[in-house]
């Protein structure tokens, strides 16, 4: 499924043409920093050269794992069905920045392990009551996999076509750090040694059983081939669904936000089967989760903050979201130095 | 003059309750890093336990420096007359910020070397036609730097009168990088071979000559009596103003977001004789000019964004003004683990 939209390649003069408007613009040289390449970014990825970042959409996908079982999380898995409530009531941490920023959110129930009642803000649209135990079974079939990367990019589509510019991912779901996890240690040959880290706040004892339980995952399984392999042998719904959006949102030419540690493992998969959707994503932070540097470092990403953060959601995609509207106001508001009459260097 | 407005501390349980009222938030606690501690600064500030981000005004304050008849800038000092003008025009990297975040924007001629044809949006009020040149005599006097101080401080106290509650501090300066490493110089011990830097855009060369002035300038003057003298001394207008504005929001209950290296210099100013103003103040981003971490140490400052740029103008404190909405959101409108009925970890 992630073969089958075609991503297209930004024109060919693009890059020259927008480079030499930052550079005209009534600035030093470079003195925006990430702020410039930002915009040449978004530029490629839209195709244009005046990109916009609105109106924009946080797609959070909320999904269980039934890794659970095995312990490996410092939450009950009925959080996830609690947090999704507080999404759809307005009260949770997503719901405050997105306010903040002024950009539009959905709730999508990628397989939450309960049914929900219909909400204008909830996309029902669950693969399952959550993934099987991956310490025991594959955490999902191939079909639902396919299932999974398709409602994904039929989410993404469905936001683009309706004039979103920018889609932000976000993720919900109990234990799925775990997941993100042995996705990473699949897919960037990190030992897992490495990259478990405390989640959503495990203790040392915690983390060291977490490790443990991973370990057997990946001894249950042996070896994996590629990235949608991978999301079969370990999940999560949330995660494949994330994965098919990017490349979606790639075909769409739109921009991709990608929050933290669990989003980024949705980039690896798409790293493996679609790297040139890549180009669409900007990412947002850097997670105080440890495994999230070393990923990055695979994806050859620059987040464009690091704030400590480690809640999901799409939070730290929210907080990132202004930067790129500056980005996009450069372009399309600011004198050159010959329209504004202002002189060079001497 | 910087010891006459009073600035009152903070309720005393004010802390208590609202980290008590950030750790009941649906989240992991500290799962929002940075914005936590962003958010209990905020209401410590604001004296409030709902502390507000909007309305915010930059204040974009402009000067011209003698000293540039010594060579110290890339740049011809009419530039800082000719972007004064694109600001007014609404053309400048400020103002396509402050239209990307809502910010509202004053740009205030501090002392350029040219009168100014009346604006709507221009608050012109110079103490002089540039400062003196330092390399030859004190860039100003005691009076003129009274007059700079206290005009800085009754500007930040008519938009605190006027609803604002933050305030976001800009420059523009051709020359001000060479005053305020002088600055920073006097007032952190730290060398000039150390802080001296391109400013906007000297080549090796080019910083070799400014360090050579500055030098020569430190070794006119001796030693300097605190921030006040060192201003005398060095200038200038902009970075005068900028001090007393900070110490006047302080007094007002308000939140200054710091630009970057010439913002960070009077914030070192208001260091060496109001102290207490510092607790008001958010230091937006760490500048590309080499000499801003050392002063970002000395003022004991964690910047929240590094993003390889070097503009001044208020462009950084303009792109770290969402993360203030954030955190203030965070505060007003998420539901708490008890009113959302979210279990706490198991």
């Amino acid at each position: 499924m992630l073969s089958s939209l075609a991503i297209a390649p930004a024109p060919v003069d693009l890059a020259v043409q927008v480079t030499a408007a930052i550079d005209g613009k009534t600035k030093p040289p470079g003195s925006l920093g990430r702020i410039e390449q930002l915009a040449l970014q978004l530029a490629l990825a839209q195709h244009t050269g005046t990109p916009q970042a609105q109106p924009a959409r946080l797609l959070l996908f909320a999904a269980d794992h039934g890794l659970v079982a095995e312990g490996v999380s410092a939450w009950p898995q009925a959080v996830t069905l609690q947090m999704v409530q507080n999404f759809l009531a307005g009260g949770a941490a997503a719901n405050a920045f997105a306010r903040a920023c002024g950009a539009r959110l959905s709730v999508v129930n990628a397989g939450v392990a309960a049914s929900l009642p219909a909400h204008e803000a909830l996309v029902d649209v669950p693969v399952a009551r959550g993934t099987r135990n991956a310490r025991r079974e594959d955490a999902m079939s191939e079909a639902e996999c396919a299932q999974a990367l398709e409602t994904g990019a039929r989410l993404a589509l469905q936001a683009c076509k309706s004039g979103e510019r920018v889609l932000l991912l976000g993720d919900m779901g109990i234990g799925n750090t775990s997941s993100a996890t042995l996705l990473a240690h699949c897919l960037t040959g990190q030992s897992l040694e490495t990259l478990t880290g405390p989640g959503a706040g495990l203790d040392a004892g915690g983390v060291a059983h977490k490790r443990a339980v991973l370990e057997a995952c990946i001894a249950r399984r042996g070896s994996v081939n590629g990235g949608v392999d991978a999301l079969c042998a370990f999940g999560g719904f949330e995660i494949a669904m994330m994965a098919g959006a990017i490349v979606a949102a790639a075909s769409a030419q739109a921009v991709v936000i990608i929050d933290g540690f669990i989003a980024s493992a949705a980039a690896l998969v798409v790293q493996t089967d679609r790297p040139e959707a890549l180009a669409h994503c900007v990412f947002a932070h850097r997670s105080a989760e440890p495994g999230h540097g070393f990923v990055l470092e695979a994806l050859g990403a620059r987040p464009l903050l690091d704030l400590e953060m480690r809640l999901g959601e799409g939070t730290g995609a929210l907080l990132a979201l202004p930067l790129l509207r500056a980005a996009c106001h450069m372009l399309s508001d600011m004198a050159s130095f010959d329209s504004a009459g202002v002189a060079g260097p001497s």
